[in-house]
């Protein structure tokens, strides 16, 4: 950015550059398919070692590999290459926060589903045009997949709202984790609680993945789950803490607000609601990776949306929550409330 | 960018950002199939004002303009949304330097063709895996296309060449212009100097729109035109310039110095070749759009490249040139190389 307040000459790079922006995706695609990220933390720098590496062209590796500099996930000094800082964390192979796998399904969600193949279609429907409910359809696969390949981004943040909501105190809590998927929240709880119980409810082949990491956690005695819809199975009661994570955005305010009347029935008093979700402020245009998921939502779902804190504040109020607050996981994406019975 | 120089801690933001950067590809077509810059324009600000003028849905028009605002196309204030500069001079349809054609083709192109959906395979090989010779084949009709959607990206460049080159010192000059396409590089010289000559050679298809767009022009009787392949037909002598226009980058080097030898030969003695190009700087990753567009043809093409300045000026050596040099459109993207005979 420049200091400058001079107004910049008209230039078309900006369109241009957006119209090519696809190939940033296929590139990064690409680079994890090839494993080239590992191929450099293990030492090999230039475009005839790497391509050795990866069994690939000299010149293909080159030029992805100068792409990947571009667009911010490699450095270049002279002809050899290396790791950003959060390349080596994120997208080699052997660190433990690799999250490689969760290329495989935010290609299938947005592009192999060809949700956004006539995003002008989209926009003057309103939403998807992949089906009736897009990918909230009941028992669709593309759920085990999550639980799958996108566990590796949300150790962190189940991590943090364990802290948030104060785990470690080590009370005797009952935990429902809803839409549970690959179940790290609430495993998280459980490993930060020893006096924790967590109720799971999913979809049944995707309990099969929440409920193997709960084994590996070492949690599985403290560890049970609910199969099926969370709009149709009972919940139970008594429920210290409901976890919502990641599940509000694919529907609208009133489906919403049937589920969280729900939710605040199946609570203790003084229970509480926490909702992890990508929220955007008010302004609905930043930050800007909470903010763009209003675009995933359009084009994936029938009447999902990034919603704003006074619309989830609104929902909670609705619904007989008492206040809500809202917790940054900065610089993590997303956002925690904590909604109060 | 932050002046300071602290790290950064680690987010996965980026490559959040990049698995999903295809949705800005996808929203700047929706936005100009829709023609929403234009309805800007006009004075519709809200997205309720803007769904009933572009005939969609309220929530899916908040969206995409609340997406576009985020990657630089449109301003937000309140609830109402503006046209940045570039916008407003590139994406109305009415202002003369509209440019919303230009994505058709680079739709075509890049995505129509499948060139990207398997990206890995292209870095294995080393060059397209869409047939033998990607979009240069002969006769495609991708460049009939080029020739009626990319015109008004060059009219800028084009004027800006028939300056660098003094087309307006009013010379006799006999021009050659190689691979022509829209014809508006040759056109623009034959504007600029009423004494110059026009040779155009492309694909006869292709022709018919050079030859219309000349006939637009007023100068169609200073034109006439050679069907076929560069490669092969035959250019005639004596020439004072000839224009190698976004034609080099499809190539290998063998492939480019057989026809920079034709050029030379078929030069006046004191003749110039004047080629509009990608020229990233020597690290091969700067500019950002030049450098990138090494991706593009490898993509697409069996053999091209985005090759740099120190590239070129050993091309036209090796065939006979005496020297080059480099010329900056700045702030345009793309560089002009003057090689003298």
């Amino acid at each position: 950015m420049s200091a400058t307040s001079q107004p910049q000459p008209p230039s078309p790079a900006l369109i241009f550059d957006t119209l090519n922006a696809y190939q940033r995706t296929a590139a990064l695609h690409a680079a994890v398919e090839l494993d080239l990220f590992t191929a450099i933390a293990e030492g090999k720098k230039t475009p005839r070692e790497l391509a050795a590496r990866i069994q690939a062209s000299e010149k293909g590796t080159r030029v992805l590999c100068d792409f990947l500099v571009i667009i911010g996930f490699l450095t270049k000094g002279g002809n050899d290459y290396d790791l950003t800082a959060d390349s080596s964390l994120f997208l080699d192979r052997k660190s433990p926060a690799y999250l490689g796998s969760i290329t495989e399904f935010l290609a299938k969600v947005g592009q192999e589903t060809g949700a956004f193949n006539d995003l002008a279609a989209v926009v003057r429907k309103g939403g998807t045009v992949i089906g009736e409910e897009g990918t909230v359809s009941p028992d669709n696969p593309i759920w085990v997949n999550f639980a799958h390949t996108m566990a590796p981004l949300m150790f962190r943040p189940s991590d943090l709202i364990a802290k948030i909501i104060g785990a470690d105190s080590g009370q005797k809590w009952k935990v429902l984790d809803i839409a549970a998927g690959h179940g790290l929240f609430g495993i998280a709880i459980a490993k930060h609680n020893p006096n924790a119980e967590i109720v799971a409810l999913d979809w049944a082949a995707v309990l099969e993945v929440a409920k193997e990491n709960a084994q590996k956690a070492g949690v599985a005695n403290r560890y049970s789950t609910l199969p099926g819809s969370a709009f149709d199975v009972g919940f139970g009661s008594s429920y210290d803490v409901a976890l919502i994570t990641n599940f509000l955005h694919h529907f609208d305010v009133q489906t919403n607000e049937a589920l969280l009347r729900k939710v605040h029935a199946a609570l203790a008093p003084g229970g509480r609601a926490v909702t992890l979700e990508f929220v955007p402020n008010e302004d609905r245009v930043s930050p800007a990776t909470e903010a763009s998921f209003s675009m995933m939502m359009l084009g994936t779902t029938a009447h999902g949306d990034a919603y704003t804190f006074a619309e989830y504040d609104r929902m909670f109020r609705n619904t007989g929550f008492a206040r809500s607050e809202i917790h940054e996981l900065s610089p993590l994406p997303q956002r925690v409330i904590v909604s109060y019975k």
